[in-house]
């Protein structure tokens, strides 16, 4: 970030390092530090799930805007016979929606809605209702006007407030686990299981590790997401125990290195029109992190999971949607 | 078994109860002790690997002839665009060597063979050679038999003794980590690791519990088979973790329902071709257990799983079979 080092292609550096042992062999203190912090402390607690808010996604509507697609997409593309991250997006909002099984009749929540992408997508191509919820203040309102006229309704409301009488037809929680860390996963899947009709489906896309930890990778919580963990299926599986059945896990990490490098691309051709308001710093940063993570996926390192899951009431078999 | 009381659809009688919350009510005093006995002793030691050897697959070719398809499939069917037992049989084959995109280069390790239908099928169809291993020596000689000719070797081995240097393109371990217990999980996934080449897969194809567990049903474990216990996803990945990537999970437990259902409806009909090797007290036995294991998958008390695991070093997404 400050110019010590440089390289040419940060995502093959990445990708290299992390496919290797060096990463497993070079275990810095500030690592064994951040495990304690974690183990001792909630580092996702209520009072603590504004850091991230603040942090990353009140960096500006225009920052985002230049690098993500018209439905403002900040996950994992579905790069599925298409090489355009536009068309990528469509996809993945197009599969989330056939997974569900949406019909116009379907109440639809989502938690973590982000700048509304998907309310407005269903609520266009399938006509049905969404409820969006998000602590971020450029989040709600990019939300609420690219969703003017639709049946969609944002909140800007914490996850634990979700306390209502009200049942929905579907729960989509689309990359907004990964900010919720692993000592409040029972607690998330207790209020998704409760607010969730039996006949339901509960669909989590989410980044996932093949091996449990408790903390984040340090750069990445310091600079990029406040206190973020990646969850493994274990941790996963432990929080659902007894409150849902697997209906259905699909892997697609290869399209985040896709997706990144397409973010990088679009950023760095964008970059004079959003300038102004960043620093050189900023931009190194920031390459710096659309890219490590880019080599991230690339190396098999982490990967990128939509988990269905289905409570034991719906019954039957799952059709698969690819 | 003893005739003590009657039901005319055991089947319907078991989906309601276990849909209904009176199992969880009431769990009688030997289901504390079976805990108890699965946390204090390793229930499924090599020493004890024989008695479900001795207690089920050796109760003689005969009887597994009467009610199965002729690939003699012990597991969960596909019924997928049919409703012929058979033909539901060959689509599961058909399902796991796409799944594991067999070659006829491919050398597979076929870990609990069975009566040897999968390695027939894959070498039949797909002209790779497939090693199998069982305990059983039944299944042994009918395995023989029905390869003749096909480059499939069978070995009666125990899967803790394989310590040879060869890898394999591919691993198939299709019901029989029913057998394993969880005590046992990680030798075994460690062992399937170092066999498996870096570019290869390992499916897994088993019964699957929503919760973790340390036993087996008390019944079942003591006339059907003897010291098994279904795993969760939970302890499946505690055994996996840092040794395979998650590839791909596909649920179809609506299906074991209709092929226990097919597999009931054969044994009678054909319970008087094999009648005079058993009394009425085992066609009791054996209807009990079909029909209230078909009712368990009806009520979605209990799911199968095809889990598809590959090694980090594989990378790249995993193209969906269904």
């Amino acid at each position: 970030m400050d110019g010590w080092w440089d390289c040419r292609k940060l995502d093959c550096f990445f990708c290299r390092l992390l496919s290797s042992s060096i990463s497993e062999q070079a275990v810095p203190l500030i690592s064994k530090l951040y495990i304690l912090k974690s183990k001792l402390f909630n580092l996702q607690s209520r009072g603590k799930s504004m850091e991230v808010i603040n942090r990353q996604y009140e960096l500006g509507n225009d920052l985002f805007k230049s690098f993500l697609d018209p439905y403002h997409q900040y996950t994992c593309a579905y790069y599925h016979d298409t090489e355009d991250l536009n068309t990528a997006q469509e996809k993945k909002l197009e599969l989330i929606c056939k997974k569900l099984q949406l019909t116009a009749s379907d109440h639809v929540l989502d938690i973590g809605c982000g700048w509304g992408g998907f309310a407005r997508f269903a609520a266009e191509k399938y006509h049905c209702r969404v409820t969006g919820i998000t602590l971020s203040d450029s989040q709600v309102q990019l939300a609420e006007e690219s969703c003017a006229g639709l049946p969609v309704r944002i909140k800007k409301l914490n996850y634990r407030n979700l306390t209502g009488e009200k049942k929905y037809d579907k729960i989509l929680v689309c990359g907004m686990i990964e900010h919720v860390g692993y000592k409040n996963y029972p607690t998330f899947m207790d209020i998704v299981h409760r607010q969730l009709k039996d006949s339901g489906l509960f669909l989590l896309h989410t980044i996932g590790r093949n091996t449990s930890t408790t903390y984040g990778d340090p750069w990445t919580v310091k600079y990029i997401f406040r206190n973020a963990m990646l969850p493994s299926g274990k941790q996963l599986f432990h929080a659902t125990e007894g409150k849902f059945i697997l209906a259905d896990w699909h892997t697609f990490g290869e399209y985040y290195d896709t997706t990144l490098m397409a973010w990088q691309k679009n950023f760095t051709q964008n970059w004079q029109t959003i300038q102004p308001q960043y620093d050189e710093r900023f931009y190194r940063m920031w390459n710096y992190y659309l890219l490590c993570s880019a080599g991230a996926f690339r190396a098999n390192d982490i990967q990128l999971w939509q988990i269905l899951f289905a409570k034991k009431e719906r019954g039957g078999n799952y059709h698969t949607v690819r």
